[in-house]
């Protein structure tokens, strides 16, 4: 293996206030960068994945690294998603493999122990659901359940789980084990009277609907003795009004019961708001929130923000907000951010761009993904590691063709193991899609993914860029190089979909296409945005437009707007931001004709008509490969052969189009698949065929 | 262990011909009973759950019992769903579980090999989707990727992979090995011009584009010798017009080229219509669309129609429509259909309510569960038989109290068991909530749950039932059972949702429940449903209010209609026929206030607000327990002690209202475990605690 860089200098002395030690109870995090409770999409099925993803970021020089949620009960179970658990001894031995690995790099490793009470419909296990008082939420894609109200000795049982469960986590060898009041789970729905209607002491006033919360962190600090640290991860603003636990009100009076009662706080915001994409929310969004929590209490305080600026996490410290750095998001697109910032290598922080893939993946149920880290997830199956990458297999000079995503992460990642690259760009400014989209309302942090790369690649003597040199056949194969990988690209697709009579609609005014957009060609007149994606280009279409003063409408054949985004968490503000913007927003329509008096739409229901002004349409369809020079290529296999090309292979959306995050994990997967001959690809043990080769 | 009845007659004669024996290339089915493949939400995570799924049925007499989709290749990775495969020597190893237990009942095994193609994502293999022609569907909530066109050596790995599935599927003991070309998977999608824009020799005519078909079946009896059938599962008929599959002319076509190229064809429709709900659809519904094949082939033929009916089975037989009398709902229902048949107990049949909670959980990503079948998925984990419970475990008696889905489940079971049961129902009418709802539109075929239990309580001696038996807590005291178990149900609240400042909004007209609809309560003028519930009844109880000729509106803050229904497959069908009722449907809006003008809505979304007319209101929220039974027995301790009662416990909807599934697995649950000590709660190896006990 070779690093990409060892440490070229020291830490900048501003930072240093970063790297102080916090003693949180009876143990010690060496540093302050904390790496707070996130899900992984893993689960114990896939304890070695897990353990991958941990161990990384132990390496990357985070002082505390946590697990995801871990259910205490199968009373607590989030299935179908992938959830941690700590029911038996099989999960002791399964949490250990990661409290082992996180041990060995010198890291703390905190577990996030939970009930999700009534928020879980218990799937697979079967059980009722609990609550305080037998109030659900209407959490619509949920499952058709209701949970029952606890009683007594469902309350005892509670709080006989916790203790085993802490046990349990202290025989795995965590050092800090949580009880966890944030995000709708058990604690906080005590702690709430929109869920706790109790008449009982743990119902009514405010101090008995905490005595819950109260007894979880006394019993779990009994069961850990003197080993663990106990800390209370807690949603600390709701955001949401009376109904909600309100920072100035509840939270307060709960510090003023319980301040100093764990040895750590953890705070948070609630589902709605307390992960939100860069499209929504800046870096330290969090702090007005949480900010009054430092004053209640003695005790260590860490919080979120996506904190990727060493100087906002130094204010974070120095204004008194927190005392630990806390991070999900920041950790995984980069596990060594600590560690440049110790070393003084500040610009080589691969920054989160806020995009939320690793939420949605998780969401999904299948194991995290992340757009600017292309090895999250893959530390064990493929063994890629997020800063080593093995030392070129050959001599041979690769030629890339295109620098959007996919080409310069491959052209990064190639000139990492040290073979001679050339990456070739038709235009004047590199990073393709990604720049392009950056332009657009609220996508400017995508931008850290061209940036990052084209930061890296400045380092590298062996690699050369050349801009605005569009290649033709002819020039691939006078260039030479061995390899040759082509990174092209995709381009949206005026076509509309056909009619169900197979015809498509007739369409007599402009038609347009996001990359006319973003090539800044202004349509004329009403606008009609017809969106056939599922994921976020026809939102921020229609609202650049809007923004740019034209008459925008939305039509889509979907029943939401922008339908996958509700795994991103971005949905419902999406549609918020549209109707803010005077959108006139059409679900569940498709396009039936276009023609002077506008466009006829027809409900996907039957039976309706609507009309909406449309002189010009804007098609957010389908993407096609921009593939002439692949194509061109395919077409004369003597002149390959004969330049010594041995190999040309298509990547990113020229191969198949895809969000930002396929691309750059694309690109990377060619360079670290180069001259490696069968590469090797783990199976969980047991878990047959869940996580596989791929070949 | 004691059966539930021995065979107590033979066979009626009239059903011989279902017990003919039926060739199938090498291999001879035993009957014309064939479970079809079905997903079951294990996959070969879960080989031992899966194993136990299968085996009761071959038990139960399935001359052939088939796996689910089985995926040949990581590039058809459906994950988040659980699906089977056969990619190495550790799956071989996975199956082989399931067909020993298949074989030990004398069954055939059948394997559904399976490529998706564009339709799958690939989530977790991280491979491009593949597809003929780069086309993909706008499949709104998969995930943001096209899939790749295939070159011809993607064709002909392909062809290598289907090969070495099926050399595969010969190792583990299959005894049918299929080519599967449905529901727009990757053979299919060539077939379909839609998709097919290839100019090679796989596209272009109609022969071009089942090249690929024919290839597969080809290299597939290859690569099995003459050791296994080959099977050919199709989409018959897509019902969606020119752009579609239309037996007529592309199936015709199909049979005259490729005919008796198979040795069965499994014929079945698309994504939409192939596995409809009972709400829409009727026992034999495919019989129009598939009525063609047999006259152009010379090789068995196997299709569906939820066939409960063994008049309706021999009918398909008679007729010329079918050879093999497919299952899959009909044969989770219940298992022992066919020996049921057989030994001449035609009323003991569980036949399915077509309610599609089965393929709700797998669309879940969760093991498949069953409402008229409680034992579905708990063969191998908790050792339960569905024809088969252990003898009771004392003398004790048990008074049940409550006659709906929960209550009878439990009595028949405990009465299955050998314990004393009194049953007691408050009204003239037994089967609750079951029974009510049966007479909504559409439901009537639930109302089998009932007359299924009552059926086999009919039977038993030792179980007495008490109408018109309202019991109060002196009752249950004197009535001295040594067990008592509550099933008193839930009743509908009136209660509106708190609004944003705390409050409920102001209500001046008359206020219903669906309880007080099913009552025969007659509601006066324009009536509006709001729509809480994530599951069917507010759209059923608008259905009902329309039919019956009022003017009717169905308001919902959820995006659409019943939004949980889209994972039974009802979501669109239901929106459709509401309009089709002349139902006007508001989305994402809640309820502000109703005065004299009307009902005034907010758009969830913020900003719009909309006005609709209404005299009364019906609120479809949450449920309440009816728990005053319950509580008054709570209260009284010492008489309860004093009358010998050693345990009260409640079940059903009164322990948490949930669906009609949750109820009957409920009072299953009591009657198994009942006197039973600590159940067995088996782990799958090796998958740390994804299925574990519940205790």
């Amino acid at each position: 293996m070779t690093s990409s860089s060892e440490p070229s200098s020291t830490r900048d002395s501003r930072y240093d206030i970063l790297f102080e030690p916090v003693a949180i109870g009876p143990v010690t995090a060496k540093n302050r960068f904390y790496q707070v409770p996130h899900a992984t999409g893993t689960g114990c099925a896939m304890p070695n994945t897990r353990a991958g993803i941990r161990a990384v970021k132990a390496e990357g020089g985070w002082a505390v690294v946590c697990t995801g949620y871990c259910s205490i009960h199968p009373t607590s179970d989030d299935r179908h998603y992938p959830f941690s658990s700590l029911w038996n001894d099989a999960d002791v031995r399964a949490q250990a493999i990661m409290v082992d690995a996180v041990h060995a790099h010198g890291a703390l490793a905190g577990v996030e122990l939970w009930h999700g009470g009534g928020v879980v419909a218990n799937k697979v296990t079967r059980e009722a659901p609990l609550s305080p008082s037998g109030i659900g939420e209407p959490v619509w894609i949920t499952h058709p359940v209701q949970p029952r109200t606890m009683d007594r000795s469902d309350i005892a049982r509670l709080l006989s789980w916790q203790r085993d469960a802490a046990k349990r986590a202290r025989s795995a060898g965590f050092d800090i084990v949580y009880v966890y009041a944030g995000m709708g789970y058990l604690p906080l729905q005590f702690l709430l009277s929109r869920y706790n209607k109790r008449t009982d002491s743990y119902g009514g006033t405010f101090e008995n609907r905490a005595r819950l919360l109260r007894e979880m962190i006394e019993i779990t600090r009994e069961a850990v003795g003197g080993d663990c640290a106990v800390a209370v991860r807690l949603t600390a603003e709701e955001n949401m009004g009376v109904r909600g636990f309100r920072g100035e009100v509840e939270g307060e009076a709960l510090l003023d019961l319980i301040g100093d009662l764990p040895d750590l706080w953890d705070v948070k915001l609630g589902f709605s708001d307390d992960g939100v994409t860069s499209r929504f929310a800046e870096e330290a969004y969090h702090e007005p929130f949480i900010r009054y929590v430092k004053a209640k209490t003695g005790k260590p305080v860490v919080g979120v923000g996506r904190f990727t600026s060493p100087d906002t996490m130094v204010r974070q410290v120095r204004e008194g907000i927190l005392d630990l750095i806390g991070a999900a998001r920041p950790s995984i697109a980069d596990p060594f951010l600590p560690r440049k910032i110790e070393e003084g290598r500040i610009d080589e922080i691969r920054e989160c761009i806020g995009c939320n893939v690793c939420v949605a993946t998780y969401a999904e149920g299948v194991p995290i993904r992340c757009t600017q880290n292309p090895t999250m997830g893959e530390e064990w199956r493929r063994g890629w590691h997020p800063e080593k990458i093995p030392a070129r297999g050959s001599d041979d000079s690769v030629l890339v063709v295109g620098s959007g995503p996919a080409g310069l992460e491959c052209a990064r990642a190639l000139g990492q193991r040290g073979y001679r690259v050339t990456l070739a760009e038709a235009g004047r400014d590199l990073g393709g899609r990604v720049l392009r989209e950056s332009r657009l309302p609220g996508l400017a942090a995508w931008s850290r993914v061209s940036a990052w790369r084209l930061g890296r690649l400045e380092t590298m003597r062996h690699v050369e860029i050349y801009r605005e040199s569009r290649l033709a056949a002819d020039d691939v194969v006078e260039f030479g190089a061995a390899r040759v990988v082509l990174a092209t690209g995709a381009r949206w697709m005026a076509g509309l979909p056909e009619s169900p009579d197979g015809g498509e609609p007739e369409v007599t005014v402009e038609v347009m296409t996001p990359d006319d957009v973003m090539d800044g060609r202004t349509p004329s007149g009403a606008v009609l945005v017809l969106d056939l994606d599922p994921y976020y280009m026809g939102g921020v279409i229609a609202e650049k437009l809007a923004r740019d003063g034209h008459r925008v409408s939305l039509a889509t054949s979907a029943p939401v707007v922008s339908p996958w985004t509700s795994y991103t968490g971005e949905q419902h503000g999406i549609m918020v931001r549209l109707l803010e913007c005077g959108i006139d927003v059409v679900t569940a329509h498709r396009l039936v004709a276009i023609d002077d008096r506008g466009a006829e739409l027809a409900s996907v229901y039957g039976g309706q008509t609507r009309n909406l002004a449309c002189d010009t349409l804007i098609v957010v369809g389908a993407r096609a490969p921009v593939d002439e020079l692949e194509r061109a290529l395919a077409g004369r296999p003597d002149d390959v052969e004969a330049a010594g090309i041995t190999d040309i292979r298509s990547i990113g959306d020229l191969h198949a189009p895809g969000a930002i995050v396929h691309a750059v994990a694309s690109g990377h997967r060619y360079a670290r698949e180069l001259d490696v001959g069968d590469p090797v690809v783990r199976v969980e043990p047991g878990v047959g065929t869940y996580v596989t080769a791929s070949n």
